[in-house]
C-alpha cells in the first residue's frame, strides 16, 4: 500500500516538519495538502505541492498529520467524520501519549492509527535522513511490517518499536533537557566563537540544532509531555544545588 | 633552547593534566616531577618519570606548573628563592589573570613568565593533540617566537596569544557555561541512551568530555575567573526566567 506511486496522501501542515514530510515523500505520493496560512500556500507553490480543501486532504487513504499538538485535538474532531473508513492515519509530534489517546477517541474504529516521532527535524536532516531514527508507536494497525519495511529499506531510517509512554519517558529527558538547555543559551547571546574548548564546541553544535525551532514546539515538549514536568523538577532542583553552593563561597576570595 | 632533548623540565603536579604533558613532552625534555601524592609516585613508577625533591624540580631551567589553581600561590612563594635566575616558568591553569599577577610577583625579576591554558583535557585529547588549541598569555618572555614555533611546529597546536584578561574574559563562558550544564546534567543520571536525538547526543557528548574533570577544576573555573560570576548570573536570570514561565501554565490543561 505504502510504495504505489499512486497513493493519495493527505497532509495537514506545512509547518517545518511538514515540509520535511514533502521533500522525502514525494517521490511516493501525490501529496495533498492542507494549510491555511499564507507561507504555506507561497511553500506550496514554489514546491510544486497540490493544495486542497481540508475536506479533500481528509479523504486521503493516507493522512499525516503535522500540526502543532495544540492544534491536534480540534483538528480531529472536525476531520473524523470526514475520513475515508479504511484511512490510515499517522500523526509525528514531539509527544505521544496526548496524540495517541486523542486519535483513538476521535477516528472510526474502522479506521489504521499509527502514532511517530521522527527523532529529527530540518536542521538534524539537512544532510539527508540517513539511519535517523524513527519512533512508532502501532497504536491501532492491522499490518504493521509493510509500513515498517517502508520506513527502513525505503526512508533508509533506523525504526523503535515503542509505547507512547515508553516514548514520552524517553523522550521527557531527551528533548525536554535539550530544549530547556537550549532556550537558556540562546538567551545568552552573543556567545563566544574564539579560545572554545571541544566540549563547549559539541554543546553549541547540540543547541544549534534546536535553535531554529519553534517555541511552541518548545512549550509542547515541556508541557503535552506528561513526564516533562518531572524532569524539569529535578533540572531546577539541580540548578538550585549548584547555585547556593557556588554563591554560598562566592565571597571568599583565594 | 626548548627543542634539545637535554633540557630538563621541572612539573610541579602528576595530576590528569600533568600526566598529559608527561605524555606530550617527554620525547622532548628530561622530565623531573614533583608531587608528593601517593598516586603520583604509582604513576611516575609506571611511565618512568624521575620524580625528584621540591627544590630539584624547582631548580630546572623550565619550569611548568600543572598543579591546581588553589594550590599555586603558596607553592610559587615556596619556590621563588629555589628557581634558576634564568628559569622559564609555565603555568597551564584554566584561568590566567590571577596565575598570571601572582607569578609576577613571586618570581624574580630576571626570570621569564609565559602563562598558558591548552583549551584540552584528557578526554578532548585522548586522540592526540593535533590541531587542539592553547591560548598562550606572554607575561615576561625574552623570545617567544621558538616557544610559539615549538607549540606549532612540533606539537601540532594551535596556537593563540592574548592577554590574560582576554582568556578570562572568553573563558568565562566557553568553560563557565560548560562545566555548569555539565555538573546539573551529571545529578541526573542516569539519563537516556535510547531515543536519543542528534542534538541530544552532541550535547551529551560534550559534556562528556567533561565529566570526568575534577570538582577543584569546576570550582576553581567558577571562581577564579572573575569574569565568571557575571556569565553564571545571566545563566541563572534566564533560568528564572523560563522557570516562571513554565510553571506559570503548568497547571493549565491543554
Amino acid at each position: 500500500m505504502l510504495k504505489k506511486r499512486v497513493d493519495k496522501l493527505g497532509l495537514f501542515g506545512l509547518g517545518a516538519f511538514g515540509r520535511l514530510i514533502v521533500k522525502h515523500l514525494s517521490p511516493y505520493f501525490d501529496i495533498y495538502a492542507y494549510d491555511p496560512s499564507p507561507q504555506a500556500r507561497a511553500f506550496a507553490r514554489r514546491h510544486n505541492v497540490s493544495m486542497v480543501s481540508l475536506e479533500e486532504a481528509a479523504a486521503c487513504r493516507i493522512v499525516v498529520l503535522a500540526t502543532p499538538i495544540r492544534a491536534m485535538k480540534a483538528l480531529l474532531e472536525t476531520i473524523a467524520p470526514l475520513v475515508h473508513p479504511r484511512a490510515l492515519v499517522i500523526d509525528v509530534g514531539s509527544v505521544k501519549m496526548k496524540p495517541a489517546a486523542w486519535l483513538e477517541a476521535a477516528l472510526p474504529k474502522s479506521t489504521y492509527i499509527l502514532c511517530t516521532h521522527p527523532l529529527f527535524g530540518p536542521q538534524s536532516a539537512r544532510k539527508g535522513i540517513h539511519d535517523l531514527e524513527i519512533v512508532v508507536c502501532p497504536v491501532r494497525i492491522r499490518r504493521l511490517n509493510p509500513i515498517l519495511r517502508f520506513f527502513r529499506e525505503t526512508l533508509d531510517l533506523k525504526v523503535s518499536v515503542a509505547t507512547p509512554e515508553q516514548h514520552d519517558k524517553a523522550l521527557a529527558a531527551v528533548q525536554g533537557l535539550t530544549h530547556l538547555i537550549a532556550k537558556v543559551m540562546s538567551g545568552l547571546e552573543p556567545l563566544p566563537t574564539v579560545h572554545t574548548t571541544r566540549s563547549y564546541d559539541l554543546l553549541m553544535q547540540g543547541i544549534g540544532l534546536v535553535a531554529g525551532d519553534s517555541d511552541e514546539l518548545f512549550l509542547s515538549i515541556e508541557r503535552d509531555n506528561p513526564f516533562a514536568a518531572e524532569v524539569r523538577r529535578r533540572f531546577f532542583h539541580e540548578i538550585d544545588g549548584l547555585r547556593s553552593r557556588l554563591e554560598t563561597h562566592d565571597g571568599n576570595g583565594k
